[in-house]
């Protein structure tokens, strides 16, 4: 009952969804889990733990960041992430740099372009324990966080990740 | 003459190479300015500034990290950046990820791999004065630095970047 009434607190927040997931208009038992809906204070500050460039219809390159509790997670290889581990991904338009390909004498240079959204993974097994531990967030470029609708299918496509618990990311030494 | 002192004790660090730049076999002229010879300690640890993938021959991804000077003059837009700033580039074979494409459904997600090399950039107008108040280092995936030979080209290429004080990273927001 307590976790309902949090989600229902958590979903309240986020305008024009509290209508849509009021029991009054489904099934309690289909409420979404908490995610994250405010992005953590400094992650811009946090350390590298390593790069991704996604072709193809996301073509986003960016960066893996995290906190002081996650970079000794990732480091010594402990798994499952303890609870307070926050990681963030900063996502970036991935666009070729006219500039270093001028230099390279050929077009080989990617590079982040402009920001298209952050999103965060945040442990706290208690707090997020109907998806796995982890509290999934995703912010746009323009700092909003995204619906329920949205946030659904992260847990289901970080769960096939169960033997790194459901981080994507590997440390790049 | 302080200075071509100082440029031949820091060759005379690289085993093999003080022969080939002592004045014996050449002209002094033609000396090498000193270079990076040992990696700043703790770079590991410093701020993200970008991420850059570099497709063909290099086939390199990594990410660009900063010192404390370096981040703050990167976020003001500082040019030049002043001495004390200390960039690092961190280079890895650009592989796919297997793993990720398995989810994705399709071949598009390229990660770091093993490393390659890494290097940086170190401003000190004085003892770097020949090479426009940088000094260039690459250090290869086993810890060792190159040669001479191979560090010359360094500043001439890095040189064209002169609106941009000779750095080729922009700062990803």
């Amino acid at each position: 009952m307590r976790r309902i009434a949090s989600v229902l607190i958590s979903v309240a927040t986020m305008t024009g969804v509290a209508a849509l997931m009021s029991p009054a208009f489904g099934n309690a038992d289909e409420a979404a889990p908490p995610w994250v809906t405010e992005k953590p204070a400094g992650y811009r500050d946090w350390k590298w733990i390593s790069s991704a460039h996604e072709e193809g219809n996301l073509n986003s390159l960016g960066a893996v960041l995290g906190n002081p509790v996650a970079v000794k997670a990732f480091r010594a290889g402990t798994i499952p992430f303890p609870d307070g581990t926050m990681i963030a991904a900063l996502h970036y338009s991935a666009v070729p740099s006219d500039e270093n390909n001028k230099i390279f004498g050929k077009a080989q240079s990617i590079v982040p372009g402009p920001p298209t959204n952050v999103q965060f993974m945040i442990k706290d097994s208690k707090k997020y324990g109907a998806t796995g531990g982890w509290g999934f967030g995703h912010f746009n470029a323009n700092g909003k966080p995204v619906d329920a609708a949205f946030m659904k299918p992260c847990f289901a496509c970080h769960a096939q990740f169960k033997a790194q618990d459901l981080v994507f990311t590997q440390y790049a030494p």
